[in-house]
This record gives C-alpha cells, structure tokens and sequence, in this order.
C-alpha cells in the first residue's frame, strides 16, 4: 500500500514577498495541490467530488516552517491520508525542495535545509449547503479506497 | 457632477515579490475595489447585482506602471466610468501613493513618482449563464446613475 | 493593559473561491495584517523593524475554520501576544465576521456564525542572514512593550 | 526561427472566484510563466539575470479576456517576443485551453471557446537601482538571442 503521494511544482514569482523568499501564506495552495493529486491518483477529481454536491472544507491545519523556499526551486509535495472515517479525513503533508528530483520519498535521509514544511490539515465532508454528509453513503468506492490508504 | 471616485487601501506585505515592490499582477484587485466602490457609492452593490444574477465580467483591460509601490505604503485608487451603454462599461483609474493622504483628486499637481500606475478597463453586463443582458432592462435604476456619471 | 488589539479589513472579490466563500489560505494574510496593526499600536512599523534588519518569520502556524467567511463582509481581527520571550513571540487570533461594526471584544458573547477562524502563530527574531537574534538586545524597548502586552 | 514557446499549467482551485472562474487578475502571473519559460529555452534565467542586477519590470500590459477559464482545465500559455531592442523588449501571449494536450501551436485552428485570453506586455531592462540598462552592455549573448527570436 502507498504511503506517501509526491505531487511536483515550481515556485512561481509572485509567490516570493519582500523577504525574497515564498510567502508563507502561499504553502496552503501547494498543500491543497498535493490532497488533490492525492485523490486524483486514486481516480477520483474534486470536480467529480463537487458535481455530485460534496465538498471537503478545511476544518483545521497546522503547518511547521523549517526553511525558506526561494523562487524558481522545484518543490516536491508529499501527503498522505492520516486518518479517514465516514465524516471527516485528515492529510499529512512534507514539503521539501527538490532541485535535482532525486527525492522520491519523505522518509529518505534528506538535506535539513531542503525540508520547507510539515503539515497536517483536517476536513469534513459536507453537501452544498454546507451540511456534514456521509462519504461512505454518498460515494461508497471512494470511501473504500481512501480508508485503505490511510497510513495512520 | 463627480468624476473620480476614491477608494482607499494599505499595502500588504504579501503583494510585494523579490524585487520589494508590489507585483505588477495584485494591481488588479486593486482596481477591482476602485470600481466595485465607485457602483457602491451609487447605491449598489455587487452582491445586490450577483444576487439579481447580473455579472460584469472584465472584456479587456490595460495597465501602464508608471511607478513602484512599497509595503505600507497608502494607496488611493481614483476611478471613473469612462462610458456606460446598455450592453457595456468602461472604466478608467489612476492609482496614487497617497501617504500623506492629501491628495484628493487626481487632476490635481502629483509628484510623478507617486503616480503608480493608469489603468482602463471595458466590461459588459451578462446573466447566469453568461449570455449579455441589457443593464437597461434589468436594473433601469442603476443604468440612468452610471450613464449620469460618465465623464467621457 | 490592552489584551485584544482590532484590526479592520473587508472581504476582497478574489479572495473568494468557486465555494464561494473565502479561500482558507487568504486568512494568513489576514492574520498578518492583525499582528501587524498589534506591533503598529505599539509604536513599531515591520518596516522599521526590516530597515534595522530584524525580521520576524513565521516558525509555525495553527488555525481552525469555524465558520465560512463570504464576498463583501466585514471582518475584525482580533490580535493578542500570548508569549514573548527574547528570542521568540506568538500571538493568537480570533477572525470574526462584524456587518454590524459592534464588536469590539472577542470575549463578548458573539454569535456562533461570526466566529470565523481561531488562530495562533509562533515567530523568532532572525537577523538579515537569517540568524537568531535577541531583541532585547536589538531594540530593547520594543521587547519591553511587547513583554509588558503579552497576556499569557 | 521558432515563432511560439509553450508553457503548460494548470487551474489551481485559490486561483478561481466566486464566479467559478479563473479571476482575472490571476492570468498575470501565466503570462509571467510564459516569458520566463521563453527565456529559460534560450539557456537563461530570471535568477540569473537578478544576480547579475538586471531585472524586467513590466512597463506596460493589455490583456483582452475572450473565455473563461476553470478549475482544474489544463492552460498552454504560448508566448513570442515581439519586439526587443537595447533598452526594451515586449512579448505577445495566447492563452489556449488545451483539455486535449493537441494544441501545439496557437496559429493552427482552435475552437473558440478554448482561445481563453490575448495579451502584449512591454518591459525595460533596469539595474538594481532601478535606472535604465542596456541589455547589449551587460549580457550581450542574451541580447542576441533574443533579438534573433523576435518575431515582429
């Protein structure tokens, strides 16, 4: 079972601010970037998610700044499914700098200053208005693969 | 009758980049605010407008950057509606460093390093489904206050 | 001595997301505006601060999304120290929705729909090169405020 | 000569509105990625520009929005320099909706609803201290390169 979902991007110019280093409100796009591929992986679009009326809101999230991501480095997203019930999912995320892709995998030995963040963030499933849902009852495949792959 | 409309705001750290002035791309929201205020001004809102299922998607637009803008610094965005028919309306903006906020009209004697940037741009009114609608048929109202307040 | 210190903004266009609410990266500005205004009230500007060289990143960050914010609202950021030691401060946050601008306390009893996000974020001095530095040291009566509000 | 670079992205969810498209303002920053991919291809970077103190503030853009563009839609942003000369260069960009990955040229026949957005951008080449520069002065190779792929 796979543990850790890697999602690639690049820090883009208007990422940085004044301190000529990413922002750090900017993590939180590139977190949502990495649940998303997540589910992607495992057949499923938050477009589908969202044209059948389920939505996963952001009940909570915690992030830990280790090293500052400059622009232009190629970042590597790595997350992962804490825990997942029939009404919430919690994601684990790495974010490291990943200059020469040659990390495939967070729990490798890796540079201390190439470790950007770690994070963790909780979510609800909720229907268009806003109601907590049942994902085993709405999308039951779904439900089973996401609980499969939730490392604990 | 009153030409520019002014709308205040405050540089945030997160609108400068790398090179310690603010992004060339987070003027838009700017100008945004300069004309969602300037209809507010007139008595409407874009949520009334949204909520009547009247949108004003941007057609085009056009920005000279005439200056840099700093975090911090005092911005006033002046705006004016350069015409206004029953299927379109074009905007134009000046945006001023204003730090000792006593500039009130753009017309008046500015120190050219406090003119950030002039900017234009056309609009038309359109529906739910993105299809134009006649501004005249839908909120006559409005429609008479903006064409009033055209400057040409 | 003063425990909450407010900071006014309202909900910008883009801000919003195709939920139609507010993005949940989009408060991290927020809440940077608040500890901002909270070191402003005091007597300091960032700006002075990064002039002198010392900065103050964000080591970690911890918020939970209690209530979706919406286009056009008015929020109040309420800011407070929670610690403040040589090397390092942190604040806690309350994000509360305030249409009617009377809120001027989170320890009012405030409905529960306004109640938008709670917030805390931890930070060091760091110096140009990105070192640990002391405050007290750097700008001695800075820290002698700050520890002075700090409300445990 | 090779007339059109290609930049692929995609539609990042914060990068939407209420509208349930891309916000307007976010198209800047492709335009951003498409020159500085054009640049790249040609064996330089922004980064090195900037530690050479030569930097490209963007003096003036128009950009012409012709369809929406969604969450998730794959983007092309094909970029041309138009003209660059010693102390100024401008680039023209078409932003293709590219679901497909089939769109390999802009100039071949796309479907309407896929041609998403039209701009030209004009930038100078200025020092650290923001004073005018010559491009043929201080990297003649650049220079060179990119004026041979000027497309007029």
């Amino acid at each position: 079972m796979k543990k850790w979902f890697a999602s690639e991007l690049r820090v883009r110019y208007p990422e940085t601010d004044s301190m000529k280093i990413v922002y750090h409100g900017n993590y939180l796009p590139w977190l949502e970037i990495g649940r998303i591929n997540l589910v992607r992986e495992l057949g499923y679009t938050y477009k589908e998610m969202e044209d059948k009326g389920i939505y996963v809101p952001v009940l909570s999230l915690s992030i830990q700044y280790c090293s500052p991501a400059y622009y232009d480095d190629y970042i590597t997203v790595f997350t992962r499914i804490k825990e997942c019930s029939k009404v919430r999912i919690s994601f684990g995320y790495q974010v490291i700098r990943n200059n020469n892709h040659n990390i495939k995998n967070p729990d490798e030995t890796i540079e201390k200053s190439d470790i950007l963040a770690l994070a963790t963030s909780d979510h609800s499933w909720v229907n268009q208005n806003w109601k907590p849902t049942r994902l085993d009852r709405e999308i039951a495949e779904l439900y089973a693969l996401l609980t499969q792959h939730a490392s604990g």
